[in-house]
């Protein structure tokens, strides 16, 4: 391991052969060390979930034989990959972790069912800097070249000027070429959420099951909001705590006769 | 369905079945109409995971024959749990979603792996009033006895004052007899985490695998957190929001060179 280069702890929620991770390895290897720990297969929507009641594996592969980074391929969640990183794998705890790119958004509400962000939580708990980026292309084929040099100048500022403590980011690309994409912006989070209908089907046995489908519905209008920029051609980083104390409310509770 | 009794819509992570969310179905048979909707097994550790991939099954059963309640049980998450219930199964939105009660602790950076609070705070983005509740003791004989009369005064006071918007409640109970449980603390999330420590084995055909194994590392002092409350015999309420947006530090990372 070189001197005075990072080590970068790179994981994904879309599984260690999606294009999506293969570019931010590339991207991570012109700025530090790079150790990839993801999971095995495509873990979409697992939200923080991690694996208490199974067995993990975790074998270390080669995925690109003239490529400069290890890598570890896991059969846990993403959250699970950095636990076993961190605990594990690596020999000191990483100056950076990053996820992604995820092939979709993770703007808006979508952060808290978003496994890109769960590995980058997971990383802030224990004092990591960290950063989830995604593309709002949620395509297989979806083309990272138009963002690969916004991924390394956010990754680059992070490096140089920390994070604050009990923070992480959530960076979020639209879905446009390098040139149409007019900046980046500092957001909150939209206020949105989904509206769900299922899709009721019947088995071949004749038992009813369902697909989760939904609608995004947005009525947050704000203008320093992740959907505002994203809508208007900017990357969004929206700042993302863990502590989910909603502490202003904390007087009007205490005013309950309990 | 009675005139004037609020609907409650119960789930939790544990399963359909478990001792916990039988005390809490229990309890809120003498507050409202309750409609059960239930994972069909365990799902600790899920966090905010939902079903994108996967079906879902979603089969109404009869568990409690003399019980006035109507129950689902369900293949998917919590989380998912709270979508089909809201927007399948009931004819009407909920005027609570209560989850739990977890067998374990929900409290301090928990709260973010919890299924039981995912299914809180999911029902809280459909701006449905929403809480979790879990009992420090993970044993599947805990004894719910010393709490449900806590579960009930906590519940109608809910019902009565309303919660503000993108707000829900993380209630949880320290392991203590009915006289010894102090009171009642409206608290914030203690600023706590894990190390882990996998325990690493060999399989019959030799291939190595993991067990996700932690301790829970609190350095967090302050007598105004749910650790402090728990430890010292109180009943710990924290108010969680799901604006994961860390607003006070915008204003630093805008001052980066992005």
């Amino acid at each position: 391991m070189e001197k005075d280069k990072p080590l970068i702890l790179v994981t994904n929620d879309d599984g260690i052969t999606a294009p999506g991770i293969r570019t931010l390895i590339e991207v991570m290897n012109e700025i530090g060390t790079v150790c990839v720990v993801a999971p095995d297969s495509p873990q979409s929507g697992m939200g923080h979930a991690i694996t208490v009641n199974d067995t993990l594996y975790c074998d270390k592969v080669i995925i690109d034989k003239n490529a400069p980074q290890t890598e570890y391929s896991c059969s846990g969640t993403p959250a699970d990959c950095v636990k076993l990183a961190t605990n594990e794998i690596l020999k000191r705890k990483p100056d950076l972790c990053v996820s992604g790119i995820n092939h979709g958004s993770n703007s808006s509400i979508n952060v808290i069912y978003s496994g890109t962000m769960s590995a980058a939580v997971e990383a802030g708990t224990s004092g990591i800097p960290a950063i989830g980026f995604s593309l709002l292309d949620y395509s297989l084929n979806a083309n990272f070249e138009p963002i690969k040099a916004f991924v390394k100048k956010i990754t680059l500022e992070c490096l140089q000027n920390g994070l604050p403590k009990g923070v992480v980011l959530n960076v979020n690309f639209p879905k446009l070429s390098e040139k149409e994409i007019k900046g980046i912006k500092v957001c909150r989070q939209a206020n949105a959420h989904w509206i769900e209908n299922f899709d009721k089907r019947k088995s071949p046995l004749g038992r009813e099951y369902y697909w989760l489908t939904g609608e995004f519905v947005n009525e947050d209008k704000g203008e320093d909001t992740d959907e505002w920029a994203l809508k208007n051609g900017y990357v969004s980083v929206v700042p993302v705590q863990f502590d989910l104390t909603a502490h202003h409310v904390i007087k009007d509770i205490n005013s309950w006769d309990i």
